[in-house]
């Protein structure tokens, strides 16, 4: 029997925005290799057989062995296995999908891809702010301040990013965060741009610090968030109505 | 007892990427409103004792009178109903979901945000490319073609879409792709940047037109798609091998 291997989704982090798709996978694999920003919660809905195997950070970050993983992906499929290669959010948003699915096509290994929710979805939804708003930001762009050596990027469309019209997700982003704001603020971003860090969006734990494009570093940094985080930024984001609850505490929207 | 409104993201249009959360909220309704672009077999999903109202055309389009939606969701809040507000992919993107918010916040009626799959993660799952890739595509923007006149909007920031190292996904952009296209080559971008229009993405009847910039409008002219469509434009998208197959018409992968 050949095995096979599906890039799946396992959205911001609460369990119940996992697609019914991502769960009959997760529930029917022999395999699954996660990412350290996988939600435990999520996978605690996999199949109780599987064996689960962590591979590390997720993202262009350098303790991601991109190679090994991939090796293991073809060795476990080519074994008859039915592999899961579990990823935060989704898994076409910064997940390095294209080697995977090269080198799994190259070997001859079937291949599947399940979309999640990715975590600036999640966070706007939590948020209850819209990433678009008529008019306002008729853009919204999804960016990582991380390049593979781990610094800030330098070739950045410095443009794009100031847009008064477009609202930002920066994701994977926190310990750059005081770089990208200057530099965001050097190239003219208005100062009183909202900004808002979500960490552990959708998560029981999330936490949320808000203040503008020249404050939220400094707030930022005061806290050192551990968990994965997005930093939303835009015009849009005014429309966040959680000054008055703690800041810089979860604040659960009640349930219906 | 009080009533409630939640805006539920319907995901892309395969109903196995609805997340747990939406079906819940779809099998626990009293009333359904639903976008025209929400796919037959989510609605299907749905309570059958919900009453389903269509609410004409998702988005920027002048045939939705948003007034009128706002005021139906909180004149069925204030009855008691709980009430979904069922939207094409995820409430936060293109869903003028800040407006409805706003209003039903106002009005004293609880609302809940359930995020769904966005369409250009559906699309780019379907055709296996990924959004992003390292170096070459480190910024994703989603962008709508339609202005609330329905026309191309004129303040765009051509020099964000032209960026050779960002991907762009276009939204309800078909009746516009002729003149976007005329405008990002005036603009400077690269005539060989791959593009791919992908219609119902992730429905049995997905269709694909793959091209480049200067040739994907043609192409799609003479198709003259008529379903929910996206654009997707970038370096990354070279990594579709879609080709060999014929490419205008649907192709999905082989189920696992």
């Amino acid at each position: 029997e050949t095995g096979s291997v599906a890039l799946v989704g396992a959205g911001p982090g609460d369990p119940d925005l996992l697609t019914l798709k991502a769960l009959r996978f997760l529930q029917s694999a022999d395999v699954i290799l996660y990412d350290d920003l996988v939600a435990p919660g999520v996978l605690a809905l996999a199949r109780r057989e599987a064996e689960k195997i962590s591979v590390g950070k997720r993202g262009y970050r350098p303790s991601c062995r991109q190679d090994q993983i991939v090796a293991m992906l073809i060795e476990l499929a080519s074994n008859g296995k039915r592999v899961v290669r579990l990823k935060g959010g989704d898994p076409m948003v910064f997940g390095r999908a294209n080697e995977e699915i090269s080198a799994l096509r190259s070997a001859g290994v079937p291949v599947e891809i399940v979309p999640g929710v990715t975590a600036a979805l999640g966070a706007a939804a939590s948020l209850q702010v819209s990433l678009t708003e008529r008019d306002k930001a008729r853009r919204v762009q999804f960016i990582t301040a991380h390049a593979h050596d781990g610094r800030l990027p330098d070739d950045f469309d410095w443009g794009a990013l100031c847009d008064p019209h477009a609202s930002s997700v920066v994701y994977m982003g926190v310990k750059m965060l005081g770089v990208l704001s200057e530099r965001l603020l050097e190239r003219g971003i208005d100062p009183a741009t909202p900004a808002l860090l979500v960490e552990r969006a959708t998560w029981a734990e999330e936490r949320r610090i808000f203040g503008t494009i020249a404050t939220l570093a400094a707030k930022v940094a005061a806290v050192d968030p551990a968990g994965p985080c997005v930093v939303l930024i835009g015009a849009a984001f005014a429309a966040y109505d959680g000054e008055a609850a703690p800041i810089d505490h979860g604040v659960k929207q009640a349930a219906l």
